[in-house]
């Protein structure tokens, strides 16, 4: 069986919960810190990040979320999720990246820094700034996932793929933090509302770290 | 025929002119400034970031490095850069995110804006202190480096792969913007060379940028 290394705030490590539970892929979880490592982290991942995977049957050992998720859809059949030919493959990974990086940098690690290691952590005032300037351009993303949603079925075309994942897994850490005004995102709320209600996402809704606390729409599949 | 959105010294863009050479691939380029992108560009690729590239032919619009290098392998057959079973790929890709991500973030990306924005485009005065503090990483970086070639003919394995051609456009970079000391690192420095001697690498050597010069040992192959 699979042991995923991560932590319950890390879109990363939500990307692959979403993914393996969507493929059948049973593993259970080693909670990290990603705030002090212990020093036997850095054995399985050099690059001290959250999530990586250990198999001991196979004596195999993985990290990266990319890197995990081709793996995954390299290995197991069942729901494939960088699916269709190349250019549709390559419209999902493109969009994978959009919100690995600069979703992530513009919104969801600020978020993580100001509303949770500030306060849990790092016992220091929020930077109030940061914090507007996130929660803007968060705005700005889900104008962009609207209008996606708008034109197609699902974020990189007809079906559901890795990109939704990927964004779902990084909104569903914001909006824990309360970092999300839905007012006037009615169509990517619908199309998250459609993901929270699968049996993947269940996990990830009643998750609950120490210090801080989400809204109570959070865990509303209705919401 | 493709056309690369790059600009010179865009590690990510340089991971592309050596994959698309290896692979012999024919492209033009279409040079971008970073730090003033213009409006059409994010209309190519709304993450404003180099590279994305155009097949006029074929009314396609790819972004992303590490999705287009992924669509090369898939429509390409010649010189697999993402080579082996699933566990040999899952090691490519990790070595590739922990120089896109880590190497970029530690060393790349500070060297960037010390030496090269700070003076050209923004025209302020290098932060002593970031400069040092990357140098610093970019020794451990090169520990590691010197580590995997100690262990495996090439960073990933037994045969040149996209985690070579990932490491070698970073490193790259911060060589020209006289970031590296090889002093120390004799085996990434002659697996460096091996890289260097290539055709593939033969453009990047004669890239020059306005207002930075590399130094001598650049473009020397046998440095």
């Amino acid at each position: 069986m699979w042991r995923l290394h991560h932590f319950a705030l890390c879109p990363f490590s939500r990307k692959l919960r979403l993914l393996m539970s969507e493929k059948g892929v049973p593993y259970t979880l080693e909670p990290e810190n990603p705030w002090a490592l212990r020093e036997e982290f850095y054995l399985i991942n050099p690059a001290g990040r959250t999530p990586a995977m250990r198999h001991e049957d196979k004596d195999l050992v993985l990290a990266d979320s990319r890197a995990i998720a081709e793996y995954l859809e390299e290995t197991v059949e069942k729901n494939p999720m960088i699916n269709g030919p190349a250019a549709n493959r390559a419209e999902i990974r493109r969009l994978v990246a959009l919100f690995d990086e600069n979703f992530w940098g513009d919104v969801t690690a600020p978020l993580l820094t100001e509303r949770y290691a500030k306060r849990v952590v790092l016992r220091q005032t929020p930077d109030s700034r940061a914090l507007r300037d996130a929660m803007r351009l968060a705005d700005q993303h889900l104008d962009y996932c609207d209008y996606l949603i708008d034109h197609r079925r699902w974020l990189a075309g007809a079906t559901m793929s890795l990109a939704d994942l990927t964004a779902a897994a990084q909104i569903s850490v914001v909006d824990y933090l309360g970092g999300i005004d839905w007012r006037g995102h009615e169509s990517t709320r619908g199309w998250y509302s459609v993901l929270k209600s699968r049996p993947s996402f269940q996990p990830l809704l009643s998750d609950r770290v120490d210090g801080a606390l989400p809204p109570r729409h959070y865990a509303d599949v209705n919401a």
